[in-house]
């Protein structure tokens, strides 16, 4: 991951940005390895374009952080008695952004997030950074394409296993339950809604899978997903209960 | 949803705030009944101190918002090929939030939200409005309590009905995943990651259920919720495992 940051810094300086302030979220992770989802709890990776990263976060997460960090981070922990101000101040002072232009994502920080930002660096100018990351991102390195390959393989197999279980009279929800248990089996979590949709429930793209049974002559479409260390897989099938027609199988 | 809507207005209008803005989330599901999750297409309900509010809103979320909207909304909606700029700001302007007082949500809106609300609507002074609406629902109507009592019945039956279905030798996980599909299969969602953890794993607050099998004079803890309706219960229950020591039966 520290490759990721010192590419990320060249891409700042190229910028002119003088730092970035990561929320939690895909890029955290991306940058620190760290996948904190801390709702109300200030968290926030502060990148100079030059040098070490600051984060600040709650100090009963330290523990977990240095444990799991992959990047070098100085950490500014703060606890609830004394809230994130101190601690987020001292790090904007570290690096020197009160009057800075620091980037943030805009579709990811939250409202609470950009004022403590504003009042630990007077002056700050905050600007969106979602075009520079989205640009650094576009080319995955290996561990992602490791990562997303993986994510793949585990719903495919998934997949495969259940249909073999899979018969007619089985509902819906019983067929995503089972493909469900084969994604948890294999470390992952669903991506979203695991669905299957039997016969009319197919044309709908967000159905809720039910309890209709699996009749012979239905098309199915099974719609899932699974997350493999932060990258998710999304795969959409469909399979013929049975012998079908041939309207059925032209589509 | 009316009243919720009046009783909001009532409080906007003491404490001195023109409007609220409404980012997608809890509060916007408590007062339109709509539960959109739009990551990046701009989704604000504007909730004017007095008068009908407004929706602004993705173009294809127009017919769904419709249907299911519980109070009564002007839609303003937008396509992706325009943006959302210019129906933001018609919603701004007919509602008048140019250079006066408009409460948000700090731990809920986003950048990219905050920087459109200020563009539509000129001057705007923009105001936490956290406190205001968690005063507000400190007291919860008919409607929410019935839900929270369901979702407690959902999770605890659930429960009942996985722990007559466990034995020993079960893994931790296939005792969790037994617990989560009585729990869908009333119609409910986890409220978060069902934890099944046995013996030692006990002692730890956020276990993943894993391999461990479930063995006598093991204490087992169970961590589980469901959601329903958009209002989640969630319970820790302590079983034992056979015959236990009288430390574990103290405990």
């Amino acid at each position: 991951m520290t490759d990721r940051i010192a590419r990320l810094q060249e891409a700042m300086r190229a910028a002119g940005l003088d730092a970035l302030a990561i929320a939690c979220g895909a890029n955290m992770f991306y940058l620190t390895g760290l996948d904190f989802h801390t709702k109300l709890r200030l968290t926030l990776a502060l990148i100079p374009a030059s040098g070490q990263p600051a984060l600040v976060l709650p100090q009963m997460e330290a523990g977990r952080a240095t444990e799991l960090a992959r990047a070098p981070l100085r950490l500014y922990p703060w606890g609830d008695a004394e809230g994130p101000g101190e601690a987020l101040r001292q790090a904007a002072a570290d690096l020197g952004l009160a009057g800075r232009r620091v980037g943030v994502e805009h579709t990811v920080m939250r409202v609470f997030e950009l004022r403590a930002l504003e009042a630990a660096a007077p002056g700050v100018a905050v600007e969106d950074a979602t075009p520079l990351l989205a640009g650094l991102r576009m080319a995955k390195d290996a561990e992602e394409l490791a990562a997303m390959r993986q994510a793949v393989r585990v719903i495919e197999e998934a997949l495969r296993a259940a249909l073999q279980q899979a018969a007619p009279g089985m509902t819906e929800r019983e067929l995503a339950d089972l493909w469900e248990r084969g994604i948890r089996a294999a470390g992952c979590l669903p991506s979203f809604e695991t669905t299957v949709a039997a016969g009319p429930n197919g044309a709908n793209p967000h159905h809720s899978s039910g309890d209709r049974r699996l009749q012979p002559g239905d098309l199915v479409v099974l719609d899932g997903g699974a997350v493999y260390n932060g990258y998710a897989s999304d795969i959409t099938r469909t399979v013929a209960v049975g012998q079908i027609s041939d309207e059925d199988r032209r589509i």
